[in-house]
């Protein structure tokens, strides 16, 4: 029979969605980054887990202090996809039996300095007894309904944008799990996006402000999945003309006669935050993000393809991403 | 130097607790059963999350159905004992690599199943890959500030009661993990007090509506801790004149010539409420309870003092119960 390992995290996923009964009316579809309830007068709770668990969220060389942080990270990402400030956090916490004081400090520290990055705090937590490392890490939110960025909504037209280049920790992450020598520049920067991830709450902010955005995502489980996923709740397709891939990257590909732009598509981890707009609305985006945003390219009628059209060819791009479960 | 085994589960939450930055205007204190956040208007936005571990929380016999229906359990008891209805939940996973795709169905359809036995849906979550299953359930749910059950606020002279008798779970767990043989009927109660715990979330609700409770806790570590718990939060001592042990627990402790009354103070994983009022209130606590409740004591000015006064004798009653990482 299946198991966990040969189905897969998407797969999981599915099955559990067949068996959960639907909450009448949920403002927010069931796979979108956050969950949302209805609090009448147009205003939305939303809230969100994230769980991090060490052995699989948290590469070699990675600190406890940056690990409890990146649970923060992840957590506060999924709000910044949606146009919503974290108003409070939980943190849920699985501790091997081993595990030193000073782990104890740096986790508990960690958490506190990605909270008050974000302008927000840990409010409670359940602590328990785990074999591993676990940091679940809960949102929660308020969202006017008509404000708040959904995964659908982009049409046909629409262009699409990222708020960040692409690259750095599915670069870091071979580094480090081959053992690669590269230089030092360009892996102080890729480990800098692995150990110290951000998340583009205040870019998610300033876009749901401008009230254009059509759809948006954060990329945590890489570019290509994501735009799968905005593509799949959109119900359009996407034709990709321009891959922003990070500078170190691209010399880490050079250097490893690797596929620069699989590594920007593949990855994951990242945090960008993957968003669509009118084409007539980009002057407010523009000046939302302080032109600090990525046009890649735009949305299509041909449902559920992801496209790659560069130097007048097309290329299918791949659904597949960062998936837990997954082996390669 | 000291490990997270020999700290302890309470040592370690107030580590946490002095390096957690507070939230300015907390409506609850740290260390209730659940966090809030003020909305304004006085209304608060309560959410709370408990982790369940498969290798501490999972007893023996167990399935993953009815360990996935616990750990919806143990989030709505804290809601129970806040006197709130949860609107929605989150689940968190770890599932391990080889766990099969049945027991995922179950864990899916035992959620589903705790969530609806408690009028509420699971929104969403987090899939991920644990060395063992880990559910973390997240619960949300809204309250009046003016009506919320808050640990704090016992005052001396105060009567302290609890919705349910105590110590099958003690006992149960004793026969699983000795092997202990038990009559037949005795151990079907006992094992269903085990792996089909129930939250008083019915009479938590009725418990708020009354207005005249002074402070509410689950007692899922415990009633001796939990009084200790409602003690320090308050600022009373509590002197306990009838311990109420269930029937079969009763039965338990005879055959096996143990005290009963330790069985049903220092056991863990029972979710009833405890709870306090003024001795003028006890019509309206009845009422609201259909008489269901077991008046066990009074609060005393006697700060932190939890002592057991019967037969003519006064005992005292130890801090310990049911805690993670605690070896005996």
């Amino acid at each position: 029979m299946s198991s966990a390992g040969k189905l897969g995290e998407w797969k999981i996923i599915e099955i559990f969605m067949t068996l959960l009964q639907r909450m009448p009316k949920m403002p927010i579809p069931f796979g979108d980054d956050v969950s949302a309830i209805d609090l009448g007068e147009g205003k939305l709770a939303v809230i969100k887990c994230d769980m991090l668990v060490a052995k699989t969220d948290m590469p070699r060389g990675m600190s406890y202090w940056q690990a409890a942080r990146k649970a923060v990270v992840s957590t506060v990402s999924d709000f910044a996809a949606k146009g919503i400030q974290p108003l409070g956090l939980l943190a849920s916490l699985g501790l091997p039996y081993s595990f030193k004081k000073n782990d104890i400090v740096q986790t508990g520290l960690g958490l506190n300095f990605g909270a008050r990055e974000y302008g927000t705090y840990i409010l409670g937590g359940d602590t328990n007894e785990a074999e591993d490392l676990i940091i679940d890490c809960v949102g929660f939110g308020l969202s006017d309904e008509a404000t708040i960025m959904k995964r659908s909504g982009a049409q046909p037209g629409d262009l699409v944008a990222t708020t960040g280049s692409f690259g750095k920790t599915a670069a870091g992450l071979k580094t480090i799990s081959e053992g690669l020598m590269v230089p030092s520049k360009t892996k102080r920067e890729l480990m800098e996006a692995i150990y110290m991830p951000k998340a583009y709450l205040k870019e998610g902010l300033a876009l749901a402000k401008t009230c254009v955005v059509t759809s948006c995502i954060d990329s945590s489980d890489g570019l290509a999945w994501s735009l799968y996923e905005l593509a799949r709740m959109s119900r359009v397709g996407f034709e990709i003309m321009d891959i922003p891939v990070a500078a170190p990257a691209r010399r880490f590909a050079k250097s490893q006669r690797l596929d620069a732009t699989g590594l920007a598509l593949y990855g994951g981890e990242e945090y960008n935050l993957i968003f669509t707009f009118k084409p007539g609305d980009a002057a407010k985006v523009s000046e939302a993000l302080d032109g600090a945003f990525f046009e890649i390219g735009r949305a299509t009628n041909r449902r559920g393809r992801i496209e790659l059209k560069a130097g007048g060819r097309v290329e299918s791009i791949e659904p597949k991403g960062w998936e837990h479960f997954a082996r390669s």
